[in-house]
């Protein structure tokens, strides 16, 4: 069995481990850490929440407008930060890397915690669908003919372990006319968790300027 | 046309607005704030790293071992607290509230802001799939009979947007043997965006104790 050459530039923002990016990540922590401490924490919350808002009063107190931060946060061509799967900029993503394979396929890996869980100990099915959606359409991309997703189908066939090292893989397969057909795949040590196809219709909606 | 009665009991848990519920509210604030403010911002991220990575080295020195708290978030038999859809405890939820109706389907409302963006101004693909994979499992334990996600269909309909009202409905169609079929939709305006078909398996992981 041939290695597959993977491309290491990465397919998607890189964290800065700065600037927002930084304060992206403790946010992570603090929504991971919030779960794990639950209701029944010796922590004071009342103290934390206090914390916390008076965090968010300082941003908002400095935010640009939304149409202002809109037309940012689109500008130029290249790949999304703020998107909640790949996005270095928002808290809700894990956040997952996806990189080119010389065979065009695409593949991240990520490990996902208590913040993803559905049934006991494994990720959410509708967190899979949230990861796979997002990387078929990046597989797109990586092929060069992107769209819009017009259906997604996904099939569930075993238990997403949280906590443990999971492959995510996205592969254009056809192009017909405006129909671009893409599928993916979750994996969790060699064995497939979650598989889904995708119907994409090429078109993109205009970015605000 | 008649009007379909609703039952304000709730299906999902309801927020404390006291205890974790109020920091994860806050959470939240924080980071819908973030992409407001994005790397653009007057704001000195440095210190508000600092501030959130306090928090969360705070709670985590207080929070119980893993085991514990999955025995904990576990309890009983009622809603959860803590998923990524309805969860009061889980900052990354909208949190979306579901409610029965009396004709055996269910229904909530959401306004979904940046934290959820797919395409620009658009709920994403796979945020819309995550709301709907949770609630078409809650129409199925509103209905009687519940399980885990086999296979689930979504089909995209137009672009969902941001900054509306979603109403997101779900019913269980259909029973057969261990197989339990389900719809669901994400209309916004009156206007169909997203429906789902779930394949549901009428079995359950077990809880940890």
């Amino acid at each position: 069995m041939t290695e597959t050459r993977i491309d290491r530039t990465g397919l998607t923002a890189t964290p800065n481990n700065e600037g927002v990016d930084a304060a992206v990540a403790a946010a992570r922590r603090v929504i991971d850490a919030l779960l794990h401490s639950g209701d029944m924490s010796a922590v004071e919350m009342t103290q934390v929440a206090e914390q916390l808002n008076a965090v968010a009063d300082h941003l908002e107190a400095h935010a640009p407008t939304v149409g202002e931060r809109m037309v940012d946060m689109w500008r130029g061509e290249g790949v999304t930060r703020h998107d909640p799967v790949t996005g270095p900029e928002n808290a809700i993503a894990p956040p997952l890397r996806l990189y080119g394979r010389d065979d065009g396929s695409i593949e991240g890996e990520v490990v996902l915690g208590m913040p993803y869980q559905g049934p006991p100990g494994c990720v959410h099915g509708g967190v899979s669908a949230l990861l796979l959606d997002h990387t078929l359409g990046v597989a797109n991309a990586w092929a060069g003919t992107s769209g819009m997703t017009g259906t997604l189908t996904l099939r569930y066939h075993r238990p997403t372990p949280l906590f443990e090292r999971l492959t995510v893989t996205g592969r254009q397969t056809s192009v017909d006319g405006r129909k671009i057909y893409t599928t993916g795949t979750i994996t969790a040590g060699g064995q497939v968790c979650v598989t889904a196809e995708g119907l994409f219709i090429d078109k993109q909606l205009d970015r605000p300027r």
